[in-house]
C-alpha cells in the first residue's frame, strides 16, 4: 500500500473551496457523531483516482486529520480523523486535491448523539424477540415492490422471489406487535441486496449503509425504530460480517488484493466450526472453514484486512447510533476471523456497555457455542466480547423431547440434559432460546402439526432461562408442511398481503385454532412482561418423571412453578419431591387461567398435554 | 459416637500379654507399611463388644496411639495410629482390654515398602491395557471352581454363572499376553463376592481385603502382579467405591447408622449423572443419583461417613502396596460422593504422584467426563484428583463413524468431532480409549461382524491420542451376535476352558480369520510399543473427505501418518492438503507391512477398507 500522509494541513485556517470539482466522491461512514468513546474515525473514499492526491481539512475544534492513505487500488483512499471528546456537533469540511488538479469538497456531518445513547440497554431475558423476514411480513407500500435501480423485481408467487413486504408494513403493525406482547423486533437484513435473483432474504448485502429501496429507506428504518420504541418495542439489526453479496461494489474493483478470501475466487466453507476449538485441527482445515465461502454469490470477507475490519466496526456503530438500535444479531458468527470478532464485539461493547449482541453459532454442542460467549474462560485464552449466543441445543432438545416417547434417555430428559450443560456458559440467562427460526422448519411442522405440543414447546421456551425468540406468524399457526424449502418456511403473514383472505393482524377470517393460539400467546407474553422472575429469577428443575417435567423460576421471596405434562391424560403430581422450592408457600394461582388463589395441597392435578404455570403465594 | 481415648499408653513399656483372650478380633487394614507419606492409620476392629474397652500398645519407636474409639454400634471400634517417617518395619503389639475382662492381642505387621514404591509409574499412553473378566479368561485351577465357604458354585453352562476362570489361568497365559504386546492387565474385580448368585462379575464385593477363593488368594494375586511385571506387564485393579455386595458383613450389622445410603433400604439411582454439574439441579435429584442404589444386591455406601471414607482410602493404598499395582480402575465413579472422590484420589496421588487411576464416567458428553479429570478448572471450583477418565464419546463415534454412510454430519466426521472436543479435557492424552468393554456389545458385533471395520476401529484407537484398552478375546474375534446379555458378551476365552476345542493361546484350531486378526494385532501392538510417537507425540487430524480420514502423530523430528480409508475401493489420496505435516519428509515405510523405504510423491495409494500407517523419513 502507498501512504501519502499530510500531517498538519488540518491545522491551517479553513480555505474557501471554489475550484471546479470532479465526479462525486463517496465517503463512508456517510456521517458520524461527536462524543463517542473512541476518538478514532476512518473514512473510506471512493469515486476518483487518488494517486498523488492530498487532503486538507477546515479548522474544527477538537477534530484533527491524522492520515490520508491511498490504498493499493488507487480508486480508494482512507482519511483517519481524531475526534476529541470536547468536539461539538457540526459540519467538517474536507477538501480532496486530486493529482489532475480537480478538487472534491466533502461536507461531513458530525452530529450530536441522542441522550443516553452510550448507556442504551440491549435486549435481555426481560424481552421477547419477534423475528421477521421483512419481505414476508406485510406489504405496507406497494409502490416499492419493484424498483428500477435494483435488478430483482417482485414476484410474490415464487417461493424464493420478492413478495413485497417492507418496513412500512411493519410500522403499520406495531400496535399489533406491542399488543401481542413482544418487546423486540429482529428483522432479517433489510440492507440493499442488489442481486439479480434470490435476494429477498437479505444476506447478500450490496450496500452496508443503505436500506434496500424495496424495503424503504434509511429514514424509514429509523422511523420504524423510533415508533417501535414509543410502544416499548426495541429493534435488533441483523448484521453480516462474514460475507457480502457478489454484486457489492467492492467485488467489481476491490480496494485491496486481500479484501476477499481465497483471492476472490469461490472455495466453499467446510462448515466445520469445531476446527476453531479443536486442539488437533490443521491450519488447512481452519482456513477452509473460516475463509471458505458460503455460496458463490456471497464472497467471503477477509476481516484480517485492517481497513475492512474498521469498515465493519464503524458500520455497526453507525447503525446503532443512526437507528437507535437495542441490539444486533450477527449472521454466521464463527465463520468470520476470530480475532476480528473479538475486536468488533469489544469496540461495540466498549461504546455501549449495556448493549446486547447475539451471534449465530449453529451447533447443538454447547461447549462450542459457549466458547464464543463473553466471560467464558477458554482453554486457548481466547477472549470474546459477544454477550449472547443462540441455543440450538435446547431447540433440538425441545423438539426431540416432545416428539420422542419417554425412556431413560429419550423424551423430556433431553430438555433436562440440554439445560444441565449450562455450566459451560459464562451466562446462560443471556442465551437466545427459540423453537424455530428462518433457517429451520416451523416448530408446528416439526411437532407433527400438534398444536398442544407446539404450545408446550413455546410455553417452555418462554418460561425457562434465557432470552426467548418467536418466529413471526407462529401465533397464527404458520407451518411448512410438505416442504422444508426456506421460501416456504418464510411464509407470507396472513393479512400482510393483498391476496390473502384471513388477517392475523385483525383476527378477521382466522380459524378458531389460530385465534386460540394467538390469544394464548398474547396472554402468556403479557404475563411474562410483568413477571420479573422470567427475567431475573433463578431456575431449578427436576428430572422428568413419567412424562412430567417440573421447574421453578424463583427468587428469595417469590416463585412460579411450571409443570409440563406431556401425557395424553391428566396427572395428579405429588408435590413432596419439590419441597425444597415449595417450602414457605401455601397457595397458588394460575396466571393464565384465573387470579383466584387456591390452597397448595399434597398434589396438583395437572391437565394433559399442557404446560401450566402456578404462581406461588404465602 | 462414644470416644474412649487412651493417650500415653503407647508410651509405656511393652507389656507381656498372657491373659486369656476372647474370640478373635478382625483388624483392617490387616497390615500396613512404614515410610508412607501420610503418617496416619486408622484400624477398624470388629469381633467383640467394645463398650467400655481400652487399648494399649507396645513401645514402638515412631509409632503412637492417637485415639481409640468405640463406634455407634459397639461391635466396632477404631484405633488411630501415628506412624512417623523414622519408624522401622516390625510388629506392633496392640492389646484390647474388653470391659468383661477379656484381652485380645493384635500382632500388627508394619512392613517395609518395596523400593521405588512411592515413585511407581502408572499406566499411560505408552501402554495397551488388556481388560479381562477373570472368571471367563482361563481356568488354571479346577480345584477352586467351587468352594465350600462361598455360596455360589460353578456352573459353566449358564451365561450368568461362574465358569471357573481364575488367577492361575491368567498367570499361565502371561507369556501369551506379553507376546501379544499388551502391557497392562485390567482385571474386573477379583475380590470376594460371596453372593448367592450372579457373583462372577465381581462388582458385589463382600470382602474388600480378600481375593475370592474361587479366583485364588491374596498371595496368588500378588504373584500374578510380580510375574506379569517381570514380563513388562502391569496390573490395574478394578475398585468399587460406590457399593458393596448385599452379603458384605457390614450389611448384617452396620458399624454406624449412616453407613449405607437411604437408611439401608433400596432406592434406585436415577443414573442422572448430569445432576452433578447441572447448575439447576435440585438437591432431591442430586441425592437420588448419588445415594440411590444400583440394584438391591449392591447397597450404596455413604462415603460421607468419615470412618467408611478412611476405610476405602486405606483399602486402595493397601492393595497398591501389597500387590504392587500400576493403576486402579474405579467402577461407577461419579456415583460416589464427590467430595469423598476428591479426597480419595488426592490421598492416593499424594502417596504415588506418578500413579494412574481411571474412573468410569459413562457418558458421551465430553463436558461431563472432563469435569472429573485432574487439572480441569471447573465452573463450581470442584478440584478432582483423578488422572484419567474413559472416552465413551470416542467409542460411540468410532462405531457410528464406521457404520454410518458418509455425509456432512454422519460417518467419519463423528470421530473428528469427538476428538475436536478434547479442548474440554485437562489432559486428553490421559484418557482411556476403547472399542468396547465388559458392559457393552463386542465391537465386532457392533460393526456387523465386519472384520475390516473392526480392524479400522482398533487400529484407530491404538494410534490416536490416549491410553488404548482392548477387551480380552477381541484378538480371536469374540462376538455376541444374537444377544447383548452381559453373560454372553463376557465369553469364555477359547483355550481357557476344558470344553473348548480351539485354543487362542496356542493358535490350535483357530479359524484363519481369527489367526489373521491375532497376527495383525500382535504386529500393531509390538510396533506401538517401540514407537514413542504413540505415547507422547502430538496429534493433528484433517477433516474426513470422501470416506478418508488422515491424521498424524508427530514430534519436532518424527511423524507417523495414519490413513483410514473406509471406502470399498483403493483411493489415491492427494498429499498437498497435508503439507504442513509432510514438510521436511521425502520418504516413508509402512511399519506393519515392510521396512523398505519408499519415496513420498504427490499421492498415496491407500488400500480399501483399511487403516494404514506410514512412518515418515527424511
Amino acid at each position: 500500500m502507498k501512504y501519502f500522509i499530510l500531517f498538519c494541513l488540518c491545522a491551517l485556517g479553513a480555505p474557501v473551496y471554489s475550484a471546479p470539482v470532479a465526479s462525486e466522491l463517496v465517503v463512508e461512514p456517510p456521517s458520524w457523531w461527536v462524543g463517542m468513546k473512541s476518538s478514532q474515525l476512518q473514512l473510506l473514499l471512493r469515486g476518483a483516482d487518488f494517486e498523488g492526491a492530498k487532503v486538507s481539512v477546515s479548522a474544527y475544534s477538537g477534530v484533527t486529520l491524522d492520515k490520508f492513505t491511498v490504498l493499493e487500488n488507487n480508486r480508494y483512499a482512507t482519511i483517519d480523523l481524531q475526534i476529541e471528546p470536547l468536539a461539538q456537533a457540526g459540519t467538517l469540511n474536507l477538501m480532496v486535491h486530486l493529482a489532475n488538479g480537480e478538487r472534491q469538497s466533502i461536507a461531513y456531518s458530525l452530529a450530536a448523539r441522542t441522550r443516553d445513547s452510550a448507556s442504551r440497554r440491549g435486549f435481555s431475558a426481560r424481552d421477547v424477540v419477534y423475528l421477521i423476514n421483512p419481505d414476508r411480513f406485510a406489504n405496507g407500500d406497494a409502490s416499492n415492490d419493484s424498483v428500477v435501480s435494483l435488478s430483482e423485481q417482485a414476484n410474490p408467487t415464487k417461493p424464493d422471489g420478492r413478495h413485497g413486504g417492507d418496513l412500512q408494513g411493519i410500522i403499520d403493525q406495531l400496535d399489533y406487535l406491542a399488543d401481542l406482547g413482544v418487546t423486540q423486533l429482529w428483522l432479517t437484513p433489510a440492507l440493499e441486496n442488489n442481486q439479480p435473483n434470490y435476494s429477498y432474504h437479505g444476506y447478500a448485502i450490496t450496500d452496508f449503509y443503505q436500506i434496500d429501496a424495496r424495503m424503504g429507506d434509511n429514514q424509514l428504518y429509523r422511523q420504524l425504530s423510533q415508533q417501535a420504541k414509543q410502544k416499548g418495542v426495541g429493534l435488533i439489526m441483523d448484521m453480516v460480517l462474514n460475507h457480502s453479496g457478489s454484486e457489492h461494489w467492492w467485488l467489481k474493483n476491490p480496494p485491496t488484493k486481500d479484501w476477499i478470501n481465497f483471492g476472490g475466487t469461490f472455495s466453499g466453507t467446510s462448515h466445520a466450526r469445531q476446527t476453531i476449538q479443536d486442539p488437533y485441527a490443521s491450519k488447512a482445515d481452519k482456513k477452509q472453514f473460516s475463509d471458505g465461502w458460503f455460496v458463490p454469490t456471497m464472497p467471503d470477507l477477509n476481516q484480517r484486512q485492517p481497513i475492512l475490519a474498521t469498515y465493519l466496526i464503524q458500520n455497526a456503530l453507525w447503525w446503532i447510533e443512526f437507528a437507535d438500535l437495542s441490539g444486533i444479531r450477527v449472521d454466521t458468527y464463527s465463520y468470520s476471523d476470530k480475532q476480528f470478532l473479538a475486536k468488533w464485539t469489544e469496540r461495540i461493547m466498549d461504546e455501549y456497555p449495556a448493549f446486547n449482541i447475539v451471534g449465530e453459532e449453529w451447533t447443538t454442542n454447547t461447549a462450542t457455542a459457549a466458547y464464543w460467549q463473553a466471560g467464558k474462560i477458554n482453554h486457548d485464552g481466547y477472549v470474546s466480547g459477544l454477550p449472547s449466543v443462540m441455543d440450538f441445543s435446547l431447540q433440538q432438545a425441545v423438539v426431540s423431547g416432545l416428539n420422542e416417547s419417554e425412556s431413560w434417555n429419550t423424551g423430556l430428559i433431553k430438555i433436562y440434559q440440554s439445560l444441565a450443560n449450562d455450566f459451560l456458559y459464562a451466562d446462560p440467562n443471556k442465551v437466545l432460546v427459540f423453537a424455530d427460526n428462518h433457517d429451520m422448519s416451523r416448530v408446528l411442522t416439526e411437532l407433527g402439526n400438534d398444536i398442544a405440543k407446539t404450545k408446550m414447546a413455546l410455553g417452555l421456551l418462554l418460561t425457562t432461562r434465557g432470552i426467548p425468540q418467536l418466529y413471526y406468524a407462529t401465533e397464527v399457526l404458520a407451518h411448512n408442511n410438505g416442504s422444508d424449502a426456506h421460501g416456504v418456511i418464510r411464509v407470507d403473514f396472513p393479512g400482510g398481503f393483498d391476496y390473502q383472505l384471513a388477517n392475523g393482524f385483525t383476527g378477521q377470517g382466522l380459524q378458531p385454532d389460530q385465534q386460540a393460539m394467538q390469544d394464548w400467546l398474547k396472554k402468556l407474553l403479557n404475563y411474562r412482561k410483568q413477571q420479573p422472575l422470567f427475567a431475573t429469577g433463578q431456575l431449578m428443575h427436576f428430572s422428568p418423571e413419567q412424562g412430567v417435567y417440573v421447574y421453578f423460576r424463583y427468587s428469595e421471596s417469590d416463585a412460579v412453578m411450571v409443570v409440563l405434562n406431556k401425557n395424553s391424560e391428566d396427572r395428579a403430581v405429588s408435590l413432596e419431591r419439590f419441597s425444597e422450592r415449595l417450602k414457605g408457600f401455601n397457595g397458588y394461582n394460575m396466571p393464565l387461567k384465573s387470579s383466584s388463589k387456591q390452597r397448595l395441597g399434597d398434589k396438583l392435578q395437572v391437565p394433559a398435554q399442557s404446560l401450566t404455570l402456578y404462581e406461588l403465594s404465602q
